[in-house]
């Protein structure tokens, strides 16, 4: 229930707010109706919490900003420089009607965007209190937030160099005998050892597990011979996630079909990455991945699109995925995670974090990509 | 991103998912559109995860509820007994939308009841997949959650005996020289090691942050003297939450008024506790406590309700407010929480979860009330 709070740039705050009113504008609509989370980080620094008492921040186009906050919880924004910003702020106490509250700050607003992940308990009860017409916001902030700025990408790899550092050390926790979620807990710990604020997932998916790509921990034991999938990350203290998968096995594996599976599936990651530059679709670089690995006859087997935006939010715009046009631009962010998961049987997969450069690829993730080997 | 799955009784979440397409009935809509969380986790036995794919739970009124799942996501629902409960399930793969398999699921729906915590990502989407009218779903379902079962009242009582245990041990961790994040970090795994599955929540509000009632950790350090708030809580595998205040002293307390400012935060407590029985007000349980803390002069610094609903969420139903008319019946549960905050000085707050019995009430927590005195 903490209110997260990173550092704050009141400049660069500043023109995000502008730059968010701008594309409002570019919309069609009169006003942002932001509720706790990432987006609300990302505008004024701090993303609170999301409890049912509401919490929104009103960006009337050619306005000014109103946070309107339970006056209980305004303790939580007191890092936020809402004067500096040219933010009012509104608190109310219970009983009562906060939603009048955002509609004084709006006047005669007839076309609202909300916060993608605004709780239907608040955007119904908006609705009734507003009137007009209601779009989601993700769309118009998408535009801001996929395309990051310097501060963004530094945070993004000092995420990524933290993650790569638990995945150097998996070998100390990862062996035959031990359950999964034995072994998870023990990445979990390394992963805020080794500098994140938490750890926001850890999928240690062995054997058959390894074949359900969202599997998360069981209390099945770990065998020799076995293909485990390890999928791990969380946010750093700016407030920017890691994500990184490596493939393990203990010993040979059981499996006979194991290596030369997983070169497919290694060709198939390689050839995502070299495929990204600025000016290429999102699903250019979906198709490359899958183009490998239907060529080797395991297209069915990939179940799942080729990446997701990564940021604030470990799931975010731009989506790698078929029927995405979207061009790529310097700047914007993304996990490169193809996988072939045979049920039943085992899975693997390969995840790193990249970023589209002015000439080409940054990877944030740089550990080897070869099937990891663990003593038995 | 694990999915909730507790124990599962077949009988039970079948009896649920008829009485909900009863009170659906009542209400006058068409359907229940039921997203991942602790609505769906109530109706089938698995709360799932929210993610940007669309998981929903479609409860359409006199035909086949129907579960949509992306397909890689459908794992974490193994445990749900859909056959036996008559759900049909369709899953999706990337591409694909989800929002017309819901349409499909509705058949002619003109009136749908959204879950209060569908993210607005999935439920303007659902209404311009749809169409028609959307009300909120928390309405017609809190007249199921908010009258516990004899299993669920089990599941409370297992839970504060198990914050019981830790408020018995904060002496161990809570002292001078320490920071409030020091502490609460002791108190975290011990909230697990006493029997939860995780740390929900912790505030350890010392000196002048006690007075700020949603403060959670600080890296300010405990003096000799502080009062300190301690008010913490998480669920238990059946997935019931805790949730309990004490409040401290380290020696001394520095400031003379705590002691009778204290007593009458006590008496307040005590009175509402007193006052809760089957046939009385919400509102009335409020104003019991409010009076006393008003006739003492300290109406101002009781800056929230007296207290909330708790079940599968923290907060829900029925909330212990002004304004709130709802009769309270037997099986309902909330907390008793009133607190006095004197800013930038100290705060104090008294919170156990009560349920109200067919005769009068039964508390879950039941360690003493008094402020407990720490070695300075």
């Amino acid at each position: 229930m903490s209110t997260h709070v990173g550092p704050i740039d009141v400049d660069a705050l500043r023109a995000r707010l502008d730059k968010a009113a701008t594309a409002a504008t570019v919309a069609g609509v009169d006003a942002l109706l932001i509720t706790p989370g990432s987006d609300l980080r990302y505008l004024i620094g701090a993303g609170g919490s999301s409890f049912e008492r509401l919490t929104c921040l009103v960006l009337p186009v050619g306005g000014t900003p109103v946070l309107v906050v339970p006056k209980l919880e305004q303790p939580g924004y007191a890092a936020v420089p809402t004067g500096e910003l040219g933010v009012d702020v509104a608190t109310w106490v219970d009983g009562e009607d906060p939603y009048a509250l955002v509609r004084r700050a709006l006047k005669g607003t007839d076309r609202v965007a909300v916060a993608d992940m605004m709780p239907a308990l608040h955007n119904l009860s908006l609705r009734d209190a507003i009137g007009g017409d209601q779009v989601l916001a993700g769309p118009i902030l998408r535009e801001l937030r996929m395309r990051k700025d310097a501060s963004e990408v530094e945070a993004l790899r000092k995420a990524g160099a933290a993650i790569d550092r638990v995945h150097a050390r998996v070998g100390e926790w990862l062996r035959p005998g031990r359950t999964e979620a034995e072994v998870g807990a023990d990445i979990a710990a390394a992963i805020v050892a080794e500098g994140h604020e938490l750890a926001e997932f850890v999928i240690v998916g062995s054997g058959p597990n390894g074949a359900s790509p969202h599997h998360s921990l069981s209390d099945r034991v770990i065998e020799a011979g076995d293909v485990v999938v390890v999928d791990i990350g969380g946010p750093v203290a700016e407030g920017y996630n890691s994500d990184s998968t490596r493939t393990y096995v203990l010993g040979e594996p059981r499996d006979k079909d194991v290596w030369d599976t997983y070169a497919v599936l290694q060709a198939a990651q390689r050839a995502a990455v070299d495929a990204v530059k600025p000016g290429v679709t999102c699903e250019s670089i979906d198709a490359a991945a899958r183009e490998v690995i239907a060529d080797a006859g395991f297209g069915e087997y990939f179940v799942h699109r080729t990446g997701h935006g990564i940021g604030l939010d470990v799931h975010e715009e731009p989506y790698i995925v078929g029927g995405n046009d979207l061009v790529l631009e310097a700047g914007m962010a993304f996990s490169v995670e193809p996988g072939i998961y045979l049920p039943g049987r085992w899975g693997a997969r390969i995840e790193d974090i990249v970023i589209a450069t002015d000439t080409g690829v940054e990877s944030v993730n740089n550990r080897p990509h070869d099937l990891v080997v663990l003593p038995a």
